[in-house]
C-alpha cells in the first residue's frame, strides 16, 4: 500500500508515524488544561472535539459524542460510524481538500510539540492473556523444567486472567516499584519488602468497542475490535512467583499498566493483516480463524539508564503472538462473560524464537542469571531505579509507517514506608 | 443489643429482615419502571430519591447524590455523611418520630411487594478471594491429594484473584448454563460443550465505598468499606479444573455472580463483629487486625429443584472466614493497585469444618462421589436445570435479624447452539 499524500507535510515523511494512512485517536490538553479528543497527522493534533462543536466534523449528527475526554461514546456506535468518520477525516486532509477545508482544520489543529497526551479511553476491564509460545515456553522452562514447560491445555485455550482496570495508565506516567509479600527459596516465612524483581512485558493491547452478550465467533470479535495500543504490562516477578499458585497473578500485576497514548484503529493496520502460525495441535471449530487476524507489526523494547543513553534490549513483531486478539476475544465469551465497550484485552508478551527477541528482562537475563550489557557498560537483570523503559511499534508500508507514539514510564524508588501519613 | 422499634409496625417483628436497625440501601422500581434509590423497613422501601428531591432528607446539601439508579455517588461523600445520613433516618423512622414526619415518610414510600429490585451499585471493578480455610482445604484436597491441600502461601496471603464486573447481576436474575473447554480425565484432547458440573459458591460480598491510591492499613481498608451484600460465584467446575493452569481460574467463573438486593452497612452489622480464628503462622505486620474485622452472620443455601420443595443444603456462618474484608483490601492495595468506589470483593467460599457446613457442591458432594439427598427425593452432584439457588443471611439480635434479601438465581438450560443467530 502507498503512502496517501497530505495537505499536512509532516505526515508526509517516512520517519513520521503518523501518516495521513494511520489517523489514530488520542486525547490531548494544552495550555489551558482543557481535556479534548484529537487525531495525529504528522507533527499536528486536529481537534477532534473542536470540529465537532464547530458542525465541521461530526460522527453522529444527533449528539455530540466527543465532548468527553475518551473515545468510548464514539466507540459505541459501531463499525458503520467509525467508517464514515475515517472516510471524511482521509478526505479532509488529503491533498486534494479545499482552501476552504485546510483553513477549517488548521484552524482546529495543535503542534503535538505543545501538547500533553491523556489516556484515550476509559478502560472498562482489563483482561491480560499468555498468547506468545515462546514466552510461554521459556517462562514455564524456567518456573516447571523444560519437559513442562508449555501447560497441557496451552495449545488448545488462549489463556487469559482478569487485570486491574484502575491501574492501566497512559504512557508518561512514572511507575514506583511496589512493596510486596516476597519469599525467598530457601526461606521459611515470606517478608514484605520493596520488590526486587522488577520487570516490564512488551504486549499489544486490543480495544474492544462494541458489547457482547452471549458467546461470539472469531469473525464476530474481529468485528468488536476498534484498535490496538501498544502496552507494558509490569511484573513483579518475586511476588508473582510467591503468590500465583492456585488462582494466578494478582499483586504481582496490579502496580501498573502501560498503553501508548494513541489508538490505532484497526483500519488503519488492515493492510499489514497476517495469519497466526501453523497449529501443533487442531483447534476447536470455535477458535478458527476466517481469515489473517495478526498484524506485522514491528516491536522494540528500549532502557534507558538514569543520565545515560538508551539501549534496546529486544526486537520482535506481533506475528509472533500463537493467537490473536479476536481468538482471545471469542474465547472470552465462551462462557456468557458479557463485554464491553472500552475492554482492554492484553495480548500476552510477544517474545520471538531468538534471544534478541524476548519481551521481557525474565526472559532476556535468564531468570537473572546472564544480566543484558547495556551500551553505558550498566547491565540489567531486572529493572532498576530511574530506568525508563520505552517500547515501540511500527507497521511497514511502502515508504511510510503506522506508528503508535511511545509507550514509556520511569521506575521510581520504592516508598521508604508505605504506611507513613 | 435490642431491637430499634420504629413506628413502621412491620419493622418491629422477630421475622423481619429490615428491622430500624438494618435500614439496608437498595434500588427498586414500581410499575412507572422509573429506578430509585430506596432504603428498606419492614414490608416497605422509602424512596430516598424521592426524600432528597423534596428537600426532606438529603446527603449532601449541595449536590443530588441519589438522582441515580445506584449507591455509588452517596458512597463517594465518605464515612462522615454516612453516618449522618443514617442517623437522621433512623430518628425519622423511630417510633419517636412526629406525625408531620410519619406522613411524608408514608408518602415517599412503597410497598416492598409491589417493588422490583435492581443491582444496587454500579460495580467498580470485582475481586474474589479464597479466604475460607476449611474450603481452601476441602478443594486442595480434591485437586491435589491431602498432602499438599493447602497451597504454601495460603497462611501468609489473603489469596485472590480479579474477577469479571461485567458479569455481576442481581438476585432474581437467571443464571443460563454455560458452554466451554472440557477435557475427560482420559481424554488426549477437549471438546467444547455445556457444562456438566456447574456450581454454586456460598461468599459475602463487601463493597469499597472510599478510594485509595496507596497501600492501606487494615484499620484503613475498613474504614473505606460501606456495606455487605451476600454473594454467588457461580463456577464451572470442568471448564476450571482445564483451564486453571497457570494463570487461576478465567471463564469458570465469568459467567455470572449473584449478590443480593441490599446493600446492608457496615453500620448495621457493627454490633455483631467478631475476631478472626487464631493463627496458625503468625501474619505479616501489614495484615494485622485492629479490632475484631468479621461479623457473625448465620448463612444458608436452599436447592430448590423446578416445581418441588426447597431444601437446605448447607448452613454455615461468616465468622468461619480465616482472612477479614479488611484484611483482603489491605492486601490488594500493596502493590499501589488504585482501589475506586464500587469495587466488589468476594469474600470467597464459607465453608464450616462439618458436612453440613459446605459452600460449595463441589465440596458437599466430594466432587460428586457422594451425591447430596433433596427433600424431594432426588439428589444432586452438581446443579442441574430449573434448579433454582437461594443463599440466605442473618446477623442475629436480641429479638430482632438484620438481613440481606435473598440472593437468588434459576439455572436455565444450556443454549442449544451459542452461535446460532
Amino acid at each position: 500500500m502507498p503512502l496517501l499524500k497530505s495537505w499536512v507535510e509532516s505526515a508526509n515523511t517516512p520517519e513520521t508515524a503518523f501518516p495521513l494512512n494511520n489517523l489514530p485517536y488520542g486525547v490531548f490538553s494544552t495550555e489551558d488544561g482543557d481535556l479534548r479528543c484529537g487525531v495525529a497527522i504528522g507533527n499536528r493534533i486536529i481537534d477532534a472535539t473542536g470540529l465537532e462543536a464547530a458542525g465541521i466534523l461530526r460522527a453522529d449528527p444527533n449528539a455530540d459524542v466527543l465532548d468527553a475526554p475518551f473515545w468510548n461514546d464514539f466507540m459505541e456506535l459501531g463499525p458503520d460510524a467509525w467508517a464514515a468518520y475515517r472516510a471524511a477525516l482521509t478526505a479532509m486532509l488529503s491533498e486534494e481538500a479545499s482552501e476552504e477545508t485546510r483553513d477549517a482544520l488548521t484552524t482546529y489543529s495543535v503542534p503535538m510539540a505543545e501538547a500533553t497526551l491523556h489516556m484515550p479511553f476509559q478502560v472498562a476491564e482489563y483482561t491480560d492473556f499468555y498468547a506468545g509460545k515462546n514466552h510461554a515456553t521459556n517462562v514455564g522452562t524456567m518456573f516447571r523444567g523444560a519437559e513442562n514447560a508449555l501447560p497441557p491445555n496451552w495449545l488448545s485455550i488462549p489463556i487469559g486472567y482478569n487485570g486491574r482496570a484502575s491501574s492501566v495508565v497512559v504512557s508518561g506516567t512514572p511507575v514506583r516499584r511496589p512493596w510486596g509479600q516476597l519469599k525467598a527459596p530457601d526461606a521459611d516465612l515470606p517478608v514484605f519488602a520493596p520488590c526486587k524483581r522488577f520487570d516490564l512485558e512488551l504486549e499489544m493491547g486490543a480495544i474492544v468497542g462494541q458489547p457482547s452478550e452471549g458467546p461470539v465467533t472469531v469473525a464476530e470479535a474481529d468485528a468488536m475490535i476498534f484498535g490496538y495500543v501498544l502496552l507494558n504490562d509490569w511484573s513483579a516477578r518475586d511476588v508473582q512467583a510467591w503468590e500465583y499458585q492456585p488462582l494466578g497473578p494478582f499483586q504481582a500485576k496490579a502496580t501498573a499498566t502501560t498503553v501508548s497514548p494513541w489508538i490505532v484503529t484497526k483500519a488503519a493496520l488492515e493492510p499489514f493483516r497476517v495469519p497466526t502460525p501453523e497449529r501443533e495441535r487442531p483447534l476447536l471449530a470455535y477458535l478458527e480463524e476466517p481469515g489473517p487476524m495478526l498484524y506485522d507489526i514491528d516491536l522494540s523494547v528500549s532502557l534507558t539508564p538514569e543520565g545515560n543513553a538508551a539501549t534496546t534490549i529486544a526486537r520482535t513483531n506481533m506475528r509472533e503472538m500463537y493467537y490473536s486478539a479476536a481468538q482471545q476475544l471469542a474465547h472470552h465469551t465462551t462462557s456468557g462473560c458479557p463485554m464491553r465497550v472500552g475492554d482492554l484485552l492484553g495480548s500476552g508478551t510477544i517474545s520471538g524464537p531468538t534471544k534478541e527477541s524476548r519481551g521481557s528482562l525474565l526472559e532476556l537475563s535468564w531468570g537473572g542469571k546472564e544480566p543484558v550489557a547495556l551500551d553505558s557498560g550498566e547491565s540489567r537483570s531486572f529493572l532498576e531505579d530511574g530506568d525508563t523503559l520505552t517500547l515501540h511499534g511500527a507497521a511497514r508500508g511502502d515508504g511510510f509507517q503506522i506508528g503508535f507514539g511511545n509507550c514509556e514510564g520511569q521506575i521510581l524508588p520504592a516508598l521508604e514506608d508505605p504506611y507513613a501519613r
